[in-house]
């Protein structure tokens, strides 16, 4: 058995998405994986650094190149508890990731409405792993601010 | 005359593009500009950074974000020489950019085939202002690699 499946990476993703939460962030979190390792880890930071840009995927994806000093991440994977968005999703794309991992989708903001093919056509997708705990983490914030 | 019109933005943003250029990075430039003043400008950093996320309109906006102290970049335009990418596209949405402005097209990778409705819905986009110039740096550059 190994212990390193999608359930073990969604964990990490969603100990990033509370970590944003902590902070007042809107709680998504993410990490990417390489032959089973964790090489980069993020949450959401837009309020923290002010920036529209700093979601988790792309300072996720950022980090994750700074660490393999390569330009991409082909045989990596992204483990992200919210389905990335049209940024996130390009961002994706231009890395190359092999495999993208999300909890729950995303219909108002997500990619697969506004730009379905922004992944690189090899891309293996799998949503719904650990959905309810990554949707509840949302649900919950968004129910604090109301 | 209002010597701050579309075309002198545009001038701005290409010489962006030639210092990519310049440092053998895809030649594409990038200004925010707000109240008729330039208060971001940059260009392509891929390369240097070593970092797929780091177009010249994702770093245009986290400047002028940070510029501004603001969230939002509403009422700034955005002038950059070549169509932006799904992944700009979604940067520009979040950042609720009023109006963008771009000279060159491009088919292959730009926003409007991948994400069409990527800006935010009242946006005002203008395309092809200085086209000519902007679509020679991209074919000079890629010649010069052939």
């Amino acid at each position: 058995m190994n212990p390193f499946n999608d359930e073990y990476f969604m964990k990490q993703a969603l100990v990033e998405a509370r970590a944003a939460a902590a902070e007042g962030e809107v709680p998504v979190g993410a990490v990417v994986v390489c032959n089973n390792q964790i090489i980069a880890r993020a949450h959401n930071q837009t309020e923290r650094l002010n920036d529209p840009t700093a979601h988790a995927e792309m300072l996720a994806i950022t980090a994750a190149v700074s660490v393999l000093g390569a330009k991409y991440l082909t045989g990596c994977s992204l483990y992200v508890t919210v389905e990335p968005c049209i940024m996130c999703a390009g961002a994706i794309g231009w890395a190359q990731l092999s495999t993208i991992v999300y909890g729950a989708s995303d219909e108002k903001r997500g990619y697969q409405e506004y730009a379905p093919k922004a992944f690189h056509p090899k891309a293996i997708v799998k949503k719904g792993v650990m959905e309810k705990e990554c949707a509840e983490e949302m649900q919950k914030f968004f129910r604090q601010r109301r």
